[in-house]
């Protein structure tokens, strides 16, 4: 891979129209251009590798036949656009890829016209399309709707919705289900290739009609099986497609497919789309084909950080654990005390920690697929039974379960416990993900305890605690390694709604919360050069306060700074102001640091942080400026 | 009816296992006298009629072939439930139904250990269903559980989401899907009763076999139907089951069963109740069934107010116009005027106000189902498209599709009109339905303009502003009558982010948020019979708030009181505050007005205002208590 400098066909497509210019041999050539671009930025980037490699073929066959952006194509999630990109004007700015102000790793309609909708999140694609078919067919016009989804984001409850409403509309529009998980035996994939040219021949229809002439003319044989016979006109289509679930749902099959089978790419999609009514083209392709590390390890390479292009192995040591991989030790530890302790993932056993897990008690383990509302009712559901689900989710995810968690959790005050991964800033990957807005939507909820960490250690404890606390409880913790802090003693349980108070000072008090309180306690030291003396309370909890610890101090140094790595709207500072007002406290000084009334954009969390003023030096300005003092 | 004492039957009754003493004639006149105490309570009391009536065979099948609450019956939305109440010891309460302080009208595990898991939202009922099955098999315990949901909620996703993994796990599950919308013609009724006789005589498994040793002697009739026959094994049960579908999922389908032949009930819910792994029976229904009003109008009478018995005809004389027919008739007249307007509703075209709308223009309004998520992100692609689809919902709903308007329409700033309905306290369908969380999820979503109306005039402006404005924005307002303001100018369009001053005084300033500041006024009013002065702002917007006018009056008075109904952490009091701290008005005093962190239960709103402080007279004491005087 080496050495090869990038080649000519790519150089010669200034806009996806002309792949219709290509021969099958140039498609195939540029197929392996677009991976090996794929595999060297994401290689320095990081960024979403597997999913990108298995799409490549379907998508230079996408842009061949149809013709975005008139075409609208929807990338279902988005992780796997980057094919989409290279082909759509990006090849120069592809190096930018998920960095700060570079290119997404996300379709993003303000960063091109072929991105016709932006999507993070999994199982909104046919929605979005159903809804731009009906804006097409009132207008009148006639171009084509592409969603373009997984097979996991197909079990996501919307995407059933959406199925199902399209397939009652009859209106046009092309589904392409991208299969990565099903394994096609060559005697099935034989069969299915038959049915698919049987499917995708004009004259189908006309063989429909015949088989039924010919089944009416099989001699009696028996009473019930004529009477199934009867059945036939309306169930035949069972016999000769294997896609019998969308066909129930109204929807035309198309497949399976192989989708790393250019030729066959492109005829299916050229019957796809002069198809009538709603279709659905089933597309079977390898995740991290044509990477061999990516093929062998899937998983591992849905989403990477930087690695060894020779070799796959990661470029990044680490030599501090993870909150993920404490949080996955810790439950996977005190699962062996307590046999009611059951986990819950939607799809992210790996990404939130639960491999050991999994692995130790695979009877206690649930991963629902792409299902967060079902996750959640399903845990309500053990717990009123008398288990001790542990839904672990990331924060960006758990907003699908809003609904869920306040009426089927929070309303019965079940002991659920969410540990919630990836909440604040997550970086490179950006709006759709970034997990500001939990605080908010979690500490309205009557009944809920809400908890952030300030360290890795301090997880532990707050784990131990929700499990044993009698109502939901909820454990927000940050992206990427810990602290580095020892992990060796006991974790305590820490009583509910009970500050910590790491340094006192008279003249000003930061609350801050989570990964926030190590930014007050760094504010704090310097202050202490200035002989400003700062009180540092670690809040954990969101929700109960420590009402006699925060009132105290905030009395005592009459200004408050809280810090929270949160939007602010609704957000801690503002719970802080809400116990303030309860307690005639109003008369304290108090401002809020935490990340505007914006979505942010995908960078390193380091520069995010910088850019909002989540930073030792903005932390100390804000003190000094609130007591008087001139600004560094 | 009327004449009629309560007969014996039920008396004999003292819990759900004596049904099974019950001879057949008895069980029919069991019903009689279930169905004439819910048409009698309803007509006094309000309520969920149609659903109720529909169900009372299926009920009491249901209690005499399962122990309930050893085996657990989970109620999907729970508005059927009032046989299941009247069946479980609560027949000498049920006049008490949706009384404050009496029984509810959903299930409530609180209320009694029948009620397994309180519902109210659409489509969890499998999903916690699943949950207690898990936990069940890990006790090793061996009791039955089964949802019982209605054709409209397994439209929701969720449900789709708890099907496809209960199909995959293969444990022993029973949904019964109550479906009245069905209409079976005596034709496919006899083949269907054909099939349920079939399916359900345990020689089916033997008559498959059979069937396919037929099918294997017929002779050659042509290269295609040979192939056919191949696949004719695992498609056989297409052939002889209607409930593909369910099939497909992994469940073994029973029905569909007549759900008011009591005999056919408990014939088939026996035989479901041994069956292994997931199994779902299919009950038709008919809504209203046994008193004609119902049956001849069930989408009136699915919810209604008390009623004339005689003729169904409402008890309630109403002069006012709702709320929701205020914004129905605006909605329609404003789509004559922009043909991009279209309405979309998830199952509540009625209940939300449409109806005319879906008749005047039938191409441009989407009934999506019970299907909040996906009808906000379709929402999202037809905005992405150039259209304005107003998305008519009630504020409890739209929870469901919280990270639909957060990721799909606000992150990309689309401009959907949310027309959300039934906000702040909803009265006697309690604390599923209260819609008291909408300013806290929604104002803390960058992009998102948020407001509520004084009353039905201004409700008409303020969609006339969403409609015009070129972003996300949601008018949420109360359920009910009006406050009988005239509507015969023509609404203006109201500047965004503009308050209004409804009254000027010096002393102390009321911010009230839509349906509050009519109380706010008459505290005023009562206020300046004492001398004292108090200016009454109409927020008009909760975001964006009108800054200029709210600090002027709030520095002018130097006290300040917002009144909302809505939940006081992060609501409209916090949004107040936090305007005051980044102007550097701290100073100003602030209280908040509204309920507090805690699900509100049911009872009349008048009632449920007085209890939570909501009162002219608690406005007053509050202003009195501020200004150093003594409260009365």
């Amino acid at each position: 891979m080496e050495g090869e400098t990038v080649s000519g066909i790519m150089q010669t497509i200034t806009s996806p129209r002309d792949l219709s210019d290509l021969s099958l041999t140039e498609m195939k050539q540029l197929a392996r251009e677009v991976r090996r671009e794929i595999i060297y930025t994401v290689s320095k980037n990081g960024g979403h590798l597997a999913p990108n490699l298995g799409i490549v073929e379907l998508t230079l066959a996408l842009h061949r036949v149809f013709a975005s952006p008139r075409d609208k194509l929807i990338w279902d999630v988005g992780h796997q656009s980057y094919a989409h990109k290279l082909l759509t004007k990006r090849w120069d700015k592809f190096h930018t890829l998920r960095q700060f102000e570079g290119l997404s790793g996300f379709p993003r309609p303000q960063e091109s016209e072929h991105d016709t909708f932006g999507t993070g999140h999994a199982s909104t694609s046919i929605s979005a399309g159903l809804g731009m078919v009906l804006a097409r067919d009132l207008e009148g016009e006639d171009y084509r709707v592409i969603p373009i989804i997984g097979d996991g984001a197909m079990t996501g409850g919307m995407a059933f919705e959406a199925l199902n409403h399209a397939g009652h509309l009859k209106k046009n529009l092309i589904v392409v289900l991208n299969d990565n998980e099903m394994s096609i035996c060559p005697n099935v994939g034989g069969l299915a290739s038959y049915f698919t040219r049987l499917r995708t021949d004009p004259m189908y229809y006309r063989s429909k009609d015949e088989i039924e002439h010919l089944l009416r003319k099989i001699p009696n044989i028996g009473h019930a099986v004529l009477r199934i016979m009867e059945r036939i006109k309306d169930s035949l289509k069972y016999l000769v497609v294997p896609g019998m679930f969308f066909e129930e749902l109204g929807f035309l099959y198309f497949g399976p497919v192989d989708g790393h089978d250019l030729k066959c790419l492109v005829d299916i999609l050229k019957q796809a789309g002069s198809a009538k009514g709603p279709v659905l083209v089933h597309v079977i392709t390898r995740k991290g084909k044509g990477y061999r590390p990516a093929e062998e390890n899937a998983d591992k390479f849905h989403s990477t950080g930087p690695f060894n292009i020779l070799d796959g192995k990661s470029a990044i040591t680490k030599d501090v654990p993870t909150y993920t991989e404490v949080f996955g030790k810790t439950v996977t530890e005190e699962a062996a005390k307590n046999k009611k302790i059951v986990a819950i993932t939607a799809a992210m056993g790996r990404g939130t920690g639960l491999t050991e897990f999994s692995t130790r008690y695979p009877h206690r383990f649930f991963d629902v697929g792409i299902a967060e509302q079902h996750a959640v009712t399903m845990a309500a559901g053990m717990a009123r039974s008398g288990y001790k689900p542990v839904v672990a989710i990331y924060s960006t995810f758990l907003q699908r379960a809003y609904d869920q968690v306040l009426h089927d959790v929070c309303l019965q005050n079940l002991p659920v416990v969410f540990a919630i991964d990836r909440a604040g800033l997550v970086g490179d990957d950006g709006p759709t993900h970034h997990g500001l807005f939990d605080f908010a939507y979690l500490r309205t909820v009557p009944n809920m305890t809400l908890m952030a960490p300030k360290d890795e250690d301090e997880l532990r404890g707050m784990l131990i605690t929700a499990l044993r606390h009698q109502g939901p409880c909820a454990v927000r913790y940050p992206r990427g390694a810990g602290r580095g802090v020892p992990l060796d003693r006991e974790p305590p349980v820490i009583p509910v709604g009970r500050a910590e108070v790491l340094s006192e000072g008279r003249d000003i008090t930061f609350i801050a919360a989570g990964n926030c309180v190590s930014l007050a306690e760094r504010a704090a030291q310097t202050l202490a050069s200035a002989a400003i003396g700062a009180s540092v309370i670690n809040a954990r909890f969101i929700k109960p306060l420590d009402a006699e610890c925060i009132l105290h101090y905030g009395r005592l140094t009459g200004k408050v700074i809280t810090v929270e790595e949160h939007v602010l709207p609704g957000g801690f500072g503002s719970a802080i102001f809400e116990l303030f007002n309860e307690h005639n406290a109003g008369s304290i000084e108090l401002a809020r640091l935490g990340v505007p009334d914006c979505f942010v954009e995908h960078g390193s969390r380091e520069q995010l942080r910088a850019k909002y003023g989540l930073t030792v030096e903005h932390l100390v300005n804000r003190a000094l400026k609130m007591l008087g003092a001139p600004a560094d």
